[in-house]
């Protein structure tokens, strides 16, 4: 038994080391066709590293090689990142602890120093301590987390090389002014090449992302055609129906990532329209607005597909679809327009003819509810599904308006 | 005015700089005291750095001090995480990176160095344009970004290093002797100091983060009593009624938290009760589970103070308010129950009374939405919001009932 199984592992060896190539090649043409500039930046990190090791490669100090090019080549490794944003901030925050780390390193070898052989190994030691315990426990803030994470990993260690490292003062300074210019050389290669060849701006990122899933609820409003979506009859299947709400999980999940691509922006200089201080924090609160409106959405289809599986009477269903598909279509327009409104950055439209209907038609199904339509019906859960789908819709509505509002806040700041 | 306004700046700066010390005081103590295993790492780190140090201060190569044990302190700085599975797979990765890229790095300058005096640097350039173009595309791949990405930095960096240095090969192997014995230093005493001092294990924490949500949904519905929950009585606003949803947000958006936790378990050797290959994919499940309920509950307090402002008569009030706070008081203790058998890893009671409670409860209410109990209530918005809470209550039961199905799986799978 045993070694029949080990016989077939070894005969499926080929068939399967055939299937992994095809796995890996399928991911492959995947990642490369969904994002290009994931192939292109791959490129790039090429081309730095290549640019950097042909710097030093022809250096005349070629002997010397060893240790300061190895800091040029490990910069531009540890530095370049996917968005400009993030490179920047990565060099700026690898050069300025460098500096800092440095100076106080000195500082601390020179203290040491002259406090006498016996104790000096031990006041080094102490320092290190402290300093480590102290500047670990910084990165534990969450300001500092979300943007000078790296400078504090670059000060311990900056700091710990310098302060233990038993050189004189004349040659750490000079050492001190070799490291930091291979570091400027390889951060600001990596800057330039990140720069000049097909910039990936994380601000535009997030702006594209904010409008992308602004535009995801639009279309999923839009499919929500009098097909597929009939609260006044039995109720299907998530599959029957042809309404799935696993198409809203991106758009649902998608804080961390607009965080990150926040916490990025802020370090890019203005470009295009793009301008310094371009009010990042806004589409925070947009992309808040957008989940709690996705959320409400899926509640709108639970409620749809979960509830009573009777049908209501065919009066209901005439009356009722109008306004339903009216709202629907509307919400689906209002917040496509949003997201166009986003992508162009152009002034919204106003007073926005879409969001005016989507009013209108609220305060309608609003009064429909109140009056005395629904007399007669006294089999409530014939006419339950529609109420509450009913009133998931108008609150719906009010999500809506409040993106509107937040958009239009974001374009008067932009502009 | 300009100068005035500066004059004011000056003027506030003694007790703005005040105002920023004292936040940095309150920050300090707030994470200290909200999880004292941060100042125990920065500890552990500070530790662990003074260690290595002094291991290299006093060894006898003294005078070749800089790079071998520039190396070791690098490691420590890099590698050591909050948790021993961070730590762990940090280590892993730089030593295996660096292992396979020194390998593979001394090959291609071996190639290079054959090939002629004048294809050496065309070749050399070549290889490491090519390397590091495939390895940064292959971070992209979703399963290696997860658990590889610091290992391709390293096998990028460490290629890099070893292909460009004008090293001969006998010179080189005896630098990657040393250079990999520092890492091995460096790294073992990270996972030393890690695991021996106060360790902070990802899965413990993964497993106490996925109880405490269940905990925290439960409480939720344990502070709805009849007091402060009355879907009956006109709506009120969310701060009148002490209800309020974004007590959910923690557990709403801790998607990426848990799933980064999951990766960083699975390095985890075995111990105490988490033995190895622990199923750590389902509390992923019971997370994502979790999340669906929270979305839900924040469903229905939306339906609950959203809705039309007008009071239901007295009547559905007194015969709803059992079923309703039946529901409520049982979903919140089936919910605790479970937190507490995720919590303590017992085998949950079977069968467990709250979920035969809760289904039955939401038979009976069910029936009553399906019975003629609501005849004689021709206009709809008296009772549109009971039915809308009712509806959401069942489904909210159905979430529940798949929870508890989850960790009972969860359960057998971990004896």
């Amino acid at each position: 038994m045993e070694m029949e199984s080990g016989w077939l592992w070894i005969k499926g060896l080929p068939s399967r080391s055939l299937a992994n190539t095809y796995e890996i090649y399928r991911q492959t043409t995947k990642i490369a066709t969904d994002d290009p500039r994931k192939l292109i930046h791959s490129f790039k990190v090429g081309l730095a590293l290549t640019l950097v090791s042909f710097f030093y490669y022809f250096q005349p100090l070629y002997n010397s090689f060893g240790v300061s090019a190895m800091w040029a080549v490990m910069t531009v490794v540890v530095v370049f990142e996917f968005s400009v944003g993030a490179t920047l901030g990565k060099g700026l925050n690898r050069g300025l602890a460098t500096l800092a780390a440095g100076a106080l390193g000195i500082g601390a070898n020179h203290l040491a120093s002259v406090s006498g052989k016996t104790s000096e190994p031990i006041l080094i030691g102490l320092f290190v301590f402290i300093q480590a315990t102290a500047s670990t426990f910084v990165r534990f803030f969450p300001r500092v987390k979300a943007r000078y994470d790296y400078g504090m990993l670059i000060f311990i260690l900056t700091f710990s090389l310098v302060s233990i490292s038993g050189f004189r003062t004349d040659e750490i300074l000079n050492l001190a002014q070799k490291r930091l210019s291979t570091i400027l050389i390889g951060a600001s290669t990596c800057v330039i090449v990140s720069i000049c060849v097909c910039p990936v701006w994380a601000g535009e990122d997030l702006h594209n992302l904010v409008a992308r899933n602004l535009d995801k609820l639009g279309s999923f409003f839009e499919d929500l055609t009098a097909e597929n979506f009939r609260p006044w009859e039995a109720a299907q299947t998530e599959n029957g129906s042809g309404v799935s709400v696993t198409r809203l999980n991106s758009v649902l999940d998608s804080k961390s990532s607009e965080e990150t691509l926040a916490n990025f922006a802020r370090w890019e200089p203005g470009h295009g329209r793009f301008m310094y201080r371009h009010p990042w924090k806004q589409y925070l609160k947009i992309g808040n607005l957008t989940r709690q409106c996705g959320r409400r959405i899926e509640a709108l289809i639970n409620a749809y597909l979960n509830s009573s599986k009777t049908q209501a009477p065919e009066e209901i269903g005439g009356t009722i679809q109008d306004a339903f598909s009216g709202m629907i279509s509307e919400s689906g327009k209002a917040l496509k327009e949003v997201a166009s409104v986003i992508e162009t950055m152009s002034r919204p439209p106003s007073p926005n003819p879409h969001l005016a209907n989507l009013k209108i038609a609220s305060k309608n199904l609003k009064s429909l509810l109140k009056s005395d339509f629904w007399e007669g019906y006294s089999n409530l859960s014939q006419v339950i599904r529609v109420a509450a789908v009913a009133s998931l819709l108008i609150d719906i509505v009010v999500c809506v308006e409040n993106i509107a509002d937040a958009v239009n806040e974001l374009s008067s700041m932009a502009h």
